[in-house]
């Protein structure tokens, strides 16, 4: 049974794109075969989810000169040794300008596929069809793609927007738990950020989410979707707006980065962050604490972390924050907020009020 | 001395920037300072460019935090590796989204440096500061960006424009022969493609060029430059005219690999492939025998080879073209000519026909 329940539009003029959601569109390659152009095609996947979904999309390939590519699954793959192998895979597929690579799975396939695709002969078409809670509402829209450094989250990527999102909700039924409640951290991103209203509705649909209810994820989906694609239609390369999508991940990313790529899932790292931008944000009198109680208390429902793992060195966070891709010349940004729904960006924080904080939330 | 004989312009709206021209342009920083923005600077040159020319430029950003990153010289290091080396120097620095990525030295180091500026955190500022003759008329200007795969050259890249070109003419005084002599292959690729005119100037002025008169150079570069800049601007992306300037590049490039990067200098791969398009075009009966010879003998002048070196192999040739970034879907395309000034696609070209002109040329 395949029904397209929703359908939203990233309005990019020449490339702009859809984004499809419902259940069993995988398998439904009517709904995504067009947005596959020329005779080769790379479908880049994982360990985990291969197994469960890749026959549903070769199944409508039959006519492409078609090869895949399976990494092992987790964040310590989306490195720059996992591009290089893709390089390899599209040289011997023989791919040509016109050939076309799909990525199947969560963020780190995602991104990593997308940064492939955007070099590969200096950019080539990309289909995201992404399988897990997370890529479904961030990290397949919008066209940012990279490869971690040791160094630091994302330091090496380009902007390159897919031609299709295919966003298949039965695939999220397989999701382990901990991948669910990761992705419902970046789903709370986007009522913090900018959206009391959702907020709200997350507060009343939290049960609904967790039990997975089909048509709640769908919805949620694509409110998040909705949400992005207007930021990324006003502000592609992140000038201005784009950027309070990153509230949380300037913690998130340190965190993500000192404890050890895959220790902790971006979502979970998120979520953590979320807290310290909101008590930072509270610690400034920019907000207040019944705010950052609301925010802690639907991460806490949703079964996610919200404090820095015992042992976590300020100083090492700190240090990672200050490669972060929104500072400017050695100053600190960082997204935080006035309250629920209200982001805006701190610009030249003070160091002390990020350590204080740091310490503060263990 | 310092003297700007000639300043032309890429047109490119927003992304609009100046090439310029003349004798002791490094040494004289305001030429080109206020295209380096941000407060980290990192040059990347090569252990032959860097003993005589960094002290300059670097003389030039004392107010900046500054890096060096100084790789073997040679095509051999245009590499995904060395593209790491460089992420890895920008990390040390702490270099932020506004930092500016300055390459100084010849067509690799150009490439490989303007990739990683595209790349890092999905782009930054990057100054291009040719020292070679190929860079200063062609590798320079346009931003095309990228690095070697074993499988064939510049499959791996990006379109980034840089902010400024800066030949300073001085530098070609330490020139090797041998490099002269390439990048002169390049500018004769200008007349043979697009210019008749430009191409009898080159008759009549070979012999001031290659005893490396500095105004005869200079108005040369300036030549070549401005015939790019017009292409560039009407063709950023290589939609339809900008695959001109591949003339000799798909038999070229073919050379190149199946040799082994740096076995043929990259012009006098070039010099080759275009005499291979002339041949293939007279061939098939688009041009004469007389505008063979003629681009042949020029090439000649300037101590350039014209045909494939003996031992190489044909069917290699073959396989590696079919890999050209012009190709799709697997059809043969090739920048061939009606005549001087004349060239345009061949598209869906016989392996038959390649191959007849690959043996008769050994």
């Amino acid at each position: 049974m395949s029904a397209l329940r929703h359908e939203i539009r990233v309005e990019l003029g020449a490339r702009a794109y859809p984004i499809r959601i419902g259940a069993g569109l995988l398998a439904n390659a009517p709904c995504w075969r067009n947005a596959i152009t020329g005779k080769h095609a790379l479908v880049v996947s994982d360990e985990n989810v291969a197994p469960l979904y890749l026959q549903r999309v070769t199944a409508g390939l039959r006519d492409a000169t078609l090869s895949t590519w399976i990494l092992p699954a987790g964040e310590a793959h989306k490195t720059l040794d996992s591009a290089a192998k893709i390089f390899a895979a599209l040289a011997q597929l023989g791919a040509s300008r016109d050939a076309t690579l799909i990525a199947l799975g969560g963020g780190v396939v995602g991104d990593l596929a997308g940064f492939a695709a955007a070099c590969w002969m200096r950019g080539i078409a990309f289909v995201q069809m992404p399988t897990t809670l997370l890529a479904m509402v961030d990290s397949s829209v919008g066209g940012k793609t990279g490869v971690d450094l040791p160094q630091g989250k994302n330091l090496v990527g380009a902007f390159h927007q897919p031609r299709a999102v295919i966003a298949d909700t039965d695939t999220l039924a397989s999701l382990p738990d901990r991948e669910l409640r990761a992705g419902l951290a970046e789903v709370v991103k986007y009522g913090a950020l900018g959206d009391a209203d959702f907020f709200d509705w997350l507060e009343v649909n939290a049960a609904a989410l967790l039990a997975r209810d089909p048509d709640a994820l769908a919805d949620c989906i694509a409110h998040c979707c909705a949400q992005k694609a207007g930021i990324v239609a006003r502000d592609e390369t992140e000038r201005g707006e784009r950027a309070l999508l990153n509230f949380g991940h300037t913690f998130g990313h340190a965190l993500e980065t000192v404890c050890g790529y895959g220790v902790l899932l971006h979502g979970e790292a998120v979520a953590i962050g979320m807290c310290l931008a909101a008590g930072l944000s509270q610690r400034s009198g920019r907000s207040t604490a019944a705010d950052t109680t609301r925010l802690r208390d639907l991460l806490v429902r949703f079964g996610l972390p919200t404090s820095i793992p015992a042992g976590t060195d300020a100083d090492a966070l700190l240090a990672a924050m200050r490669l972060d891709k929104k500072n400017a010349s050695g100053r600190l940004r960082v997204i935080a907020w006035r309250g629920v729904g209200r982001a805006e960006i701190f610009d030249d924080v003070e160091a002390a009020a990020i350590r204080a904080e740091l310490t503060a939330a263990r």
